[in-house]
């Protein structure tokens, strides 16, 4: 068994529309209270320096399975299809590598403005880059705008429909979570002054959403203090527009990648989602092949949502596409010849294709041996696709 | 190359002595001030059910890497000599287990108390067996008690000692970080009340350390209120015994696991400090094969901070003991013979061994070819230490 090609960067697949059941509940368009308006953008300020990790690559550049955070994260927002624009806020110096990335990874719908020197600055910097009073503005201002932070990349349609539509009632709206520690705070001299009810107080966390009139309005009148010092932008529309934000419980995947087990844990979660999505080729149409029967001792073994079989004499490219944006895992099993050929066109399909393509590629050569001890050939496909390890790539594996 | 034995369970070795650098700094007893006391114990409350993981296992008794969560704490508790004794809070439901996970993995200094139905009443009960008055009482009073949480398994000497020493002098003291979040007030409505400041807050972390008789007389002086819904020990002792407890910064290790995100980062973190001890052995005295130069080639792949190499006549078992306590990764490279006579060996030796182990053994047959491309194998055996996959032990690599 072989994994490879050698030396591919992670690239999860294109955007994938709006789930139906999202989509369905709501009108598309409208903005009647308790709907989604039509016009939604959002800003994402990207200018921390990542102190806080301990390295020196800002934290939403951290290579996440060779691929920066903060594409994980335009990623989850692109394939939300009501968000029309993306205003990333990075500081002068990170201008190209994001560019780079926009142009590496396909993000469609992504537009640029410069960081400022604090997160309210750079926030404010994105909310003009949508404001039409603007002179250089290209962009559409849009009726609520999301903002969100670049280290949440788990980010998922129903928590920013869910602020869309509140904002869109309240005016404001954010995510928020339980404690996960109690708050307590300390007196001058570095001891325990009070502790606060827990049960009293909760964590803010993103995405949180504004009618955009609203938050530019509270960002016009801010005070320096406030865009040096601040940290809650839900507390500018309140202090300034009195406005208060509706609160809403959003699930424990909107954490944020603070630190660096932060980073090991996306990173582990990512593996599992994109092992979760595994489609094995066969060059047979024989169900009963162990290619077919690979596919059910998979399914247990990675606890698989979604793993497809399909033969490898695909009628055109257009349904090889098709295939591809779905998945980011393949398994070959060859199982006709001995000999190199069909597998060779099948590694020619996937280096050929445009599309993002992702570890692994495992290539079963011996097909007889997998029947024998399929459990066991399972077991090791699983932990390949599973790893992802890019030293694996190229090698062959004797069970 | 080959990593096994197969299904070995995962077992960091036993305890080591505590770092000279703490253990030189400060008098191993006497209670002046700002020293450490003679007397010292811990409780860990371990009585939670987990339901935030959204597991049926209580996040203590996950596993990770085959050795459940509470089993990495004990070990980071127990490596630190001046602890005396551990008691663990534990349901009625799980002593068993936890009398199991006592034995399996060798911890020496803990017993055993039954948890209460919250987190307080689980600490009292820990408190209790600790305390002098108890008429079945087995254990002797200390001076101080560190209350830790049984999920968090990264915490270090250092911060230990800290809060105990400031214990010593305070009466009371505890570990916190800045806060990650803004953190708020929401209104009976479910808006937003007011945001607080966040600079003026922190989160109060473990490990906590008190004056045995400061904590227990505030315990002993609770209310059913404060015992069913109070969550800050600090508090207790303010409250009760006009303790103001002294405030330290801890590390980010010191993180509580909570959500499977938690429990992915844990496992990755303690993957990285393993696979940081590595022993290559070699059955040459030859420094110039390729044993050696493996070792060079690892360091660089793994950033080992620790790798030894040793040739595979060992004059005793005490020497082999040695080894096999500091280390949790063998790497066997054969440069003589071809036949797998001293292989075989090599794998009784750890097998036969009584000493805790952990994947993996990564067994070299061919050092001619890992001569001719160490990068590669390098990499390939540096993915395997790292990985600790179980699915590919007892799985022939061909380079």
């Amino acid at each position: 068994m072989e994994p490879g090609p050698r030396s591919r960067p992670a690239e999860p697949g294109p955007c994938v529309s709006a789930s139906p059941s999202a989509g369905a509940a709501l009108p598309a368009s409208g903005a009647e209270p308790g709907s989604r308006p039509a016009a939604v953008a959002a800003v994402l300020p990207a200018g921390g320096c990542g102190e806080r990790m301990g390295v020196r690559t800002p934290k939403q550049f951290c290579r996440v399975l060779g691929r920066p955070l903060i594409s994980y994260t335009l990623q989850a927002l692109e394939r939300v299809c009501w968000i029309k624009d993306i205003v990333v806020a990075v500081t002068r110096e990170n201008m190209e590598e994001m560019r780079n990335i926009i142009q590496r990874y396909g993000h469609k719908r992504v537009s640029l403005a410069e960081a400022g020197a604090t997160r309210h600055r750079s926030i404010f910097n994105g909310l003009k880059a949508l404001a039409e009073d603007q002179p250089d503005g290209k962009l559409t201002k849009p009726e609520v705008v999301i903002i969100h932070d670049a280290v949440r990349p788990f980010v998922d349609e129903d928590i920013l429909l869910r602020v869309v539509i509140a904002a869109n009632e309240h005016g404001a709206a954010g995510a928020i979570r339980p404690l996960v520690s109690t708050v307590i705070s300390p007196s001058a001299d570095g001891c325990l002054d009070h502790s606060l009810d827990r049960a009293q107080h909760r964590a803010s966390e993103m995405p949180q959403a504004f009618l955009f009139d609203v938050i530019y309005d509270a960002y016009q009148q801010c005070s320096d203090y406030d865009l040096e010092f601040g940290t809650e932008c839900l507390q500018l529309a309140l202090k300034y527009c009195h406005t208060k934000a509706k609160l809403l419980e959003g699930s424990p995947d909107l954490w944020k990648v603070t630190y660096k087990q932060d980073l090991y844990a996306a990173e582990s979660m990512i593996k599992e989602k994109i092992s979760q999505e595994i489609c094995v080729v066969v060059n047979t149409k024989d169900e009963e092949s162990v290619g077919y029967l690979l596919k059910e001792a998979l399914r247990n073994e990675l606890n698989c949502i979604n793993i497809t079989s399909t033969p490898l004499d695909l009628p055109g490219r257009d349904t090889q596409n098709f295939l591809m944006a779905q998945c980011y895992s393949f398994i070959h099993v060859n199982v006709v010849s001995s000999d190199s050929h069909e597998t060779q066109r099948f590694l020619s399909i996937i280096e050929e294709s445009s599309l993002p393509l992702l570890y692994p590629v495992v290539v079963v050569l011996d097909e007889q041996k997998l029947q024998e001890s399929l459990q066991q050939g399972a077991s090791i496909i699983g932990s390949l696709v599973k790893e992802r390890s890019s030293a694996l790539a190229g090698q062959l594996l004797v069970a």
